[in-house]
């Protein structure tokens, strides 16, 4: 049994959904494990992570839509505003999302269904750096 | 320490919750062991994981009617609308849920709480086959 | 490779998030593992787990704060009520957010961002004991 572990930064537009399953998959790879466990962290408060539909970028925007209209940017309704209008519902559109996610890898690659791809979500309306932790454990 | 891996398709029903528990400890105990982490992963996006109270039905009737109404079957709230009116409500419960979950294994067994249950939630409003890929490591 | 599994059970007050950040770490480095993966299991369906910033306490008032208005004690929207007008709403409010998270841990420690804080959110309106089970895998 052995581990490997790895950080890998992002570079997000604002208020959108980033697709990094191909770097996530090419460093799975590289460890050359061919069963085990994957896990990926994302190191912020205002930004997550999600598997989704990788076929129509409708559902992204749908998606992304939703969230925005579910958590307003309006300052009201929040007492955390020195960061922005878009801090405080950034806050919550992560934790109604993930900050982790683990995927179990069989026969070298990560047992994803033929339409589902990773994503960084941004909440924020500007672009931020996004840096996840990257872990692997198995033989 | 060992690792094996498994998954098994369920038949769901439309638009509510089948609990999975029994099939996935009985896998669980197959494998023998005392200590480690099991990881459950859906390889879909329009249906999810959940682990919910296992003891009154209502539970499952209620956290189903909220998320329907949360996110309505309105194709006007939509551009995703070509695979149905349930399908891009389905991926936005599905994003609001859990596509993976990991538990610990403690004496042989899940440590799941009295009243903790394990089930997938289908989102789309027919049955439909949903595949879990299961996952465990200890000793 | 180790393992170690662990359980540490809290007093929370009612509807409220508690930051469990510096009891979870204190055991993770008593296990002296390096590089591995730590995993925190709730064992409660009206109670969940969070990763959230710790700068400001008022990010924590409008998190609390927007799950009460998305999910209202309102008897009126609920089969389940035996329970009192508080517990259907604390499991729906569960299911949005986490009943586990997965952290690697490099250099000794998790690898949380500077403003990430782990916290049990208590949706129930009083008090609650509430019991985490920790794993732990890893060199």
């Amino acid at each position: 049994m052995k581990q490997s572990s790895h950080s890998i930064t992002f570079q997000t537009t604002g208020s959108s959904l980033l697709d990094i399953t191909g770097p996530v998959r090419m460093w799975v790879r590289e460890q050359g494990l061919t069963e085990g466990l994957l896990t990926i962290f994302i190191r912020h408060t205002s930004a997550s992570l999600i598997i989704q539909e990788n076929a129509d970028p409708d559902v992204l925007f749908d998606l992304n839509n939703f969230f925005r209209k579910l958590v307003p940017d309006d300052p009201r309704l929040y007492r955390h505003n020195a960061e922005g209008p878009d801090d405080m519902p950034a806050h919550i559109k992560s934790a109604l999302t993930n900050t982790q996610l683990s995927i179990p890898i069989v026969d070298g690659d990560m047992v994803l269904g033929t339409w589902q791809g990773i994503y960084i979500f941004e909440h924020r309306a500007h672009a931020h750096k996004r840096t996840i932790s990257l872990h692997i454990m198995g033989e």
